[in-house]
């Protein structure tokens, strides 16, 4: 086999999704778009802020545009900006020099995995967790180990506890949560910050908790507290992808509590990384970002989207979480098999992607970052295919 | 140490790296910006084709631009402009879906060595190398496995054949080359394509040849060749930073050869590695370049650079071979130590990079990416630096 023997299983698996994708594009052909609702992809629908567009435009219009090499951890301007906002969303003074730019969250998580983790060392992660972050174990040559959260999907405290070993090098967490809409409180933080200054002291190493916050401007009614201030060992990984629609053009960024332990020393290790990857983040884009850090796609659109899938889930007879934040609703699968379920409700033209992958079967997820008449349009093919599982 | 053991020593040959550029910094603020000589960076200054500025103020000027995510390997569309340009270049059709967009060349061979390569596995690159080929060996958990060039930094194919062993998956050849400008000719790369065929045959297995050509559009009275018309187990990369000046923005690409062993399964690999990695290459960017595929920087600013140094150096008695491609000159040091050497020009405030840093110790590089005035400002000083080394 002439590709890298570790490759072939991974080669495998985005067969399958693409075949899922392929699919999902014969059904619009053969059934016309507007009967199929796919609701498969966490890709953002809402526009940029005009704001941005406005930034956009004058940065491309002005006379002698650089779009050379950005510093490695990116522009300093942009960083100085960010440390500003992070002041505000965080409570503690962030210095411009322990903040990365990166190629969006994706680029940062690599990144700060990468630099934190011997290969054969454990990141433990609560289920449901990002699909993403079975790839980035696997970059990093580190594994994977999840822990359950409770019956909201909330941290589940005790049994993070359970999955620590000396082999536990970070704790990664992500709120508001992909695929489940949860946003752990001050309290979870707490708990969770308490558990990992006891479990350092107990295995005689540090344990890092890394902060995955790409939705963290896409909640509704809550908002989601500080983890530098539940505990200091902590980073806090970002992106604009969701809150200015920017998912393409891959800017993210990490920054590094100021007083975890050796804080200087891991930004350089992240920054080595992300340099030998990627070179730099994308220079324009980075710096038309920090010009509108207090914009946001119109939160609103999400909303009414959220109350209309719940409406008609619930109508139905599904059983769900309202989420707190993030465009994903994660229902428990009428049937154990959530990927024979996923086939039922291909079966009435509605896409939707298993619970497994996103370790936690039993369940399945709706992006609803999808246009309100895709949500409408199902709601008789959600109702019909709950009465076949159940027939 | 908090961070992964393997990254200790990274992090430090990066804080050499970074002290290097504060020096240069140091000086600058000392000796004002306009007498200090620096040499040291690969940052094209010429400003991109003003067709180039004038796509994208239309393309951020259009209402409903999207900046949601692309295709992981890159839109249809521009994959489909580039496999024209691919297919006059390389002299055959290449199809869409055997490119790949990337972030950068470093992205693009970060992809091909990880999906191509098992760890332990040896890469061969003749040296000078462009010194970024370390950092993705370090990446890929691979060995760089340098052969020596002749005494033009062309081709030496007996000392690449000399390297080759039964670890050997890849032979990375990068032309016109960084740092010594030099092109390798249509002779030698079908020497090294047919060298290729017989080590693939004794070794029982398919040695692949991964070119990356990102100064290929930049050259002084050569063309560059076609690899694979010399070898069809090869793939190519290159990238958008210097013929359109878009080194920050990060869009560069792969192409496997149709008829290489397994090409499908290998663009799928590295895709596979893309998509974990980034997720996509940037999104505008990418489309903003396919539409410009014919355009360059203007080279005639480089050649009368690449003349102005020569002469320089040649007045001041400097051993040299005058580049092909790409904006450096690779002298001989006039001391074997070339780090030494390298000093001895700081006192002249002129910055340059050491050989050794390029695998090829008792020569320096010059990046002439730079003003004019630079290069003639620093006429005197490399003479004294030459004269002091002597005496």
């Amino acid at each position: 086999m002439p590709i890298a023997d570790r490759m072939i299983a991974r080669v495998a698996a985005f067969a399958v999704i693409k075949d899922m994708f392929e699919e999902g594009r014969r059904l619009k052909a053969e059934f016309g778009p507007d009967n199929v609702y796919d609701f498969s992809l966490g890709n953002p629908d809402v526009p940029p802020p005009e704001e941005f567009r406005r930034i956009l435009r004058e940065m491309t219009a002005a006379d002698g545009l650089d779009h050379g090499y950005a510093p490695v951890t990116g522009h300093f301007h942009v960083r100085e900006a960010l440390a500003g906002r992070l002041q505000e969303e965080q409570g503690i003074a962030i210095p411009p020099d322990l903040i990365l730019m990166t190629v969006g969250a994706a680029g940062a998580l690599n990144d700060i995995l990468r630099a934190l983790m011997n290969p054969g060392e454990e990141f433990v992660t609560p289920a449901p967790y990002f699909l993403g972050y079975e790839n980035y174990a696997f970059l990093a040559d580190v594994a994977l180990v999840s822990a359950p959260t409770d019956a909201r999907f909330h941290l589940d405290v005790a049994a993070i506890e359970k999955a620590l070993t000396f082999k536990t090098r970070v704790v990664l967490i992500n709120s508001p949560n992909n695929p489940s809409g949860a946003v752990y409180s001050p309290a979870e933080l707490k708990a969770l910050g308490d558990l990992l200054q006891r479990a350092s002291a107990r295995f005689g190493k540090r344990i890092y908790l890394v902060s995955d916050e790409p939705y963290r401007r896409i909640v509704y009614d809550v908002a989601v507290p500080a983890v530098f201030t539940a505990y200091p060992h902590s980073i806090v990984v970002n992106s604009f992808s969701k809150e200015l629609s920017l998912a393409g053009e891959r800017i993210g960024y990490l920054a590094v509590h100021p007083d975890a332990d050796d804080a200087a020393q891991i930004l350089a290790a992240a920054a080595a990384i992300n340099s030998m990857s990627v070179v730099n983040a994308p220079g324009l884009f980075q710096q038309a970002a920090a010009r509108v850090l207090g914009a946001a796609v119109d939160v609103s659109s999400y909303r009414r989207r959220r109350d209309l899938m719940a409406a008609a889930l619930d109508d139905a007879g599904y059983q769900f979480t309202l989420p707190e934040g993030a465009f994903y609703l994660f229902p428990k699968s009428p049937i154990a098999d959530d990927v024979r379920f996923t086939q039922i409700l291909k079966e009435e033209r509605i896409l939707v992607s298993p619970g497994r992958a996103f370790g936690s079967p039993g369940c399945f997820r709706i992006s609803y970052a999808v246009p309100e008449a895709v949500i409408t349009g199902s709601r008789e093919g959600f109702r019909r295919a709950l009465q076949k599982a159940q027939g």
